[in-house]
């Protein structure tokens, strides 16, 4: 393989994760190992800001910014849903390539980003422009095929568990049989958020909250849920329900959908919680249902985070940067678990095609016939992802998170038009 | 003052804190010091386990439990909001302290637990028993007169800061001038958990998040609020709004009430930030608002405590016992500021009648001109309370808090009849 001597260019898109920003400083880190890269850049809001040639110089950004990113919320480089949709909108994004000779280019993000990253790849072969790219993943829904899990994932379900092992406490002193605590997390098409709360539980304490899940895997039935809180609630003090946000009827609609879609046609959901509280206080007499809807503050929220979710997102981006040097292309690093019961995690590489627009399910399997609990197969796949804490910095009683100079690239090209 | 010889009574009451366990904590270890003190028991749920007779050995505890109850939310000994109606109530109170030899009674507990204190307290001293009653300050809502700030607070409001933090990172990824983030906090009737957030910016940054804090303190205006928005987001990429659940109109009433009220008569809130979303939503063309409601999250929030908070907690429950020693009764511990730049506290006590129902609102002099931001006499005044952080061990990724034993003392009385 040729050497290919050139410039980097890093894009984050997609909902921001508590560890998104550590890919972005594993790709730093290890692009500064390799001769053949010349410049490091960052594009400003993912392909937004590669059709406006929004670029910035990574590598005039102090060591000490680059590693903090390695405990920062967010996505440092500003992140986008746009979709690319013209044929012209992939002209100009090789256009802006070849004026800042950019030869290696990696996009952080889901199975929409992935697929972005695929398309911009084809164009490059086909007009002839040499040009490796390598996605990273990055999503807190843990739905992309063939990685073993996604970073951000981790953290997110390790905020969850933190959580209810929390609210348990509060409730345990305030419920008499008659408490109803409802947390909504998110999770749009499948359940993998939700399921991750089960590690609350203490090992073989299968009646430790939470008590009940309710996933989009399983329909939605208004009769069993109530039948459900009511076993709960002569057993215990109070019912702790988690449900995603994604919960769906038998028919296949969201039990609580709002009219708004985003810009890629997903339904944009809010609600299941609301729903459920109301269920809940109409139908059962005397209880009191809390609802708790962290909302955003459960993807952001680094102070939670997950040290192996952290240090797999950081190394995520090493083996992008290592796997274009080598010459791979069109392809995204997966994370793969070893085969041992000891649990450890490789980097390995899949096509961009097959990761493109792809859903990993939750396996039926792993959840209990029951519908609303998890299994250890489930437990035994989870529970390595959220070990250790991520330290981050306090300063003045609250956490310090990296913040760019953000360096502005020259720009060459006339203005972008939409 | 004569030697007191007897037995300890500790109680919880109301809604839970990050810290009111520590409290616990503080009298346990203090207690374990006085010969004088027989035996060191817990009354379950609060007045309602000293009704019920239902009394613990906290002696009997390990030391490794006691001591991790400086680091466990909710309140291990169970709490209660039953209010003492009846006089034969208070009387059995006295027989149940009569029949254990109860002569220390230490309540942790906010305005009304400080009430029924006071009130155990009279009816002890007309029938002649020699009874000490010191009260604990507790409340995330800080709404105690007298006392400078009350535990809990510290914890609520550095949980809140660092979230706003947190949120901002992502929101900065993801705005354009089109996003409003509203976090709803708790506060029923004063503004202090809202006011709170305002220790999420930088100093010096007063544009930094939140960019708007809606509190109880100031009658609010709708047209006010749209213009408020409308300004914050033609300059940043986003904007936080930060909501007191106890927002009124000019009227006095609560902009998103609920027609339940509580057992003390409080109306139950919740819905303001709902009502913020809808009205942003329906009034500014384009925006996307996303709504946060931690709810009990938030009190519940150990893994984010302040240290400084949780030792406080603690040394006001030793000092509790250590006035009651002295001989002081029918008071209240209260946490006293020393007068230095550099900030000290110190514990005092006053009269529980002064305490009982009073409640002290956020200066108005401590907001700003516009209503939304609070000026460097607030910042002063909170600063010092989230220093520190709370060393929570985790164990399998998630954190580990006290679990009592609970060895129930022996009943020797007939069993209570409401």
């Amino acid at each position: 393989m040729a050497e290919l001597v050139g410039n980097v260019l890093v894009g984050q898109s997609g909902g921001p994760t508590a560890v998104i920003n550590a890919s972005v400083a594993g790709i730093v880190a290890e692009a500064l190992n390799h001769e053949c890269i010349e410049e490091i850049y960052g594009a400003l809001n993912g392909v937004l800001g590669i059709l406006q040639e929004d670029l910035i110089d990574l590598a005039a950004e102090s060591q000490q910014q680059i590693r903090a990113l390695r405990h920062t919320p967010g996505a440092a480089l500003g992140t986008c849903r746009y979709k690319l949709k013209k044929q012209s909108d992939y002209e100009r994004v090789l256009e802006v390539f070849k004026a800042h000779n950019i030869r290696y280019f990696f996009y952080i993000g889901g199975n929409d980003s992935q697929d972005t990253a695929d398309k911009i790849s084809k164009l490059a072969q086909q007009q002839g422009y040499e040009l490796r790219v390598i996605g990273v993943p990055k999503t807190i829904d843990n739905d992309l095929p063939i990685t073993d899990h996604t970073p951000g994932y981790g953290s997110v379900v390790k905020y969850t568990a933190t959580t209810i092992r929390e609210l348990a406490c509060d409730h345990e002193a305030m419920g008499q049989g008659d408490l109803v605590s409802i947390v909504e997390v998110m999770g749009r098409s499948a359940g993998w958020i939700a399921a991750g709360a089960a590690l609350a539980k203490r090992r073989d304490h299968p009646h430790d909250p939470p008590h009940l899940i309710y996933l989009p895997e399983i329909p939605f039935d208004q009769a069993k849920c109530l039948e459900d809180v009511r076993r709960v609630l002569k057993r215990e003090k109070f019912c702790m329900v988690v449900v995603g946000e994604g919960l769906i009827d038998a028919d296949g609609n969201y039990v609580a959908a709002d009219a708004a879609t985003d810009s890629f046609g997903h339904a944009q959901l809010g609600g299941a919680g609301d729903f459920l509280k109301e269920l809940v206080e109409t139908n059962i007499p005397g209880v009191k249902a809390r609802l708790a809807k962290p909302g955003i503050i459960q993807r952001a929220a680094a102070h939670a985070g997950s040290k192996t979710d952290a240090d797999e997102a950081f190394l995520a981006g090493q083996a992008a940067v290592q796997a274009a040097i080598k010459g791979e292309t069109d392809k995204m690093v997966t994370l793969v678990r070893g085969d041992t019961d000891h649990y450890t995690c490789e980097t390995g590489l899949a096509p961009l095609a097959e990761i493109a627009n792809g859903v990993k399910k939750l396996p039926r399997e792993w959840i209990n016939e029951d519908g609303t609990s998890m299994n250890f197969q489930f437990l035994r796949y989870a529970q390595p992802l959220i070990q250790g804490e991520v330290a981050v910095p306090f300063e003045s009683g609250v956490p310090v998170f990296a913040r760019l100079d953000k360096v502005r690239v020259d720009k060459t090209l006339p203005a972008f038009v939409a």
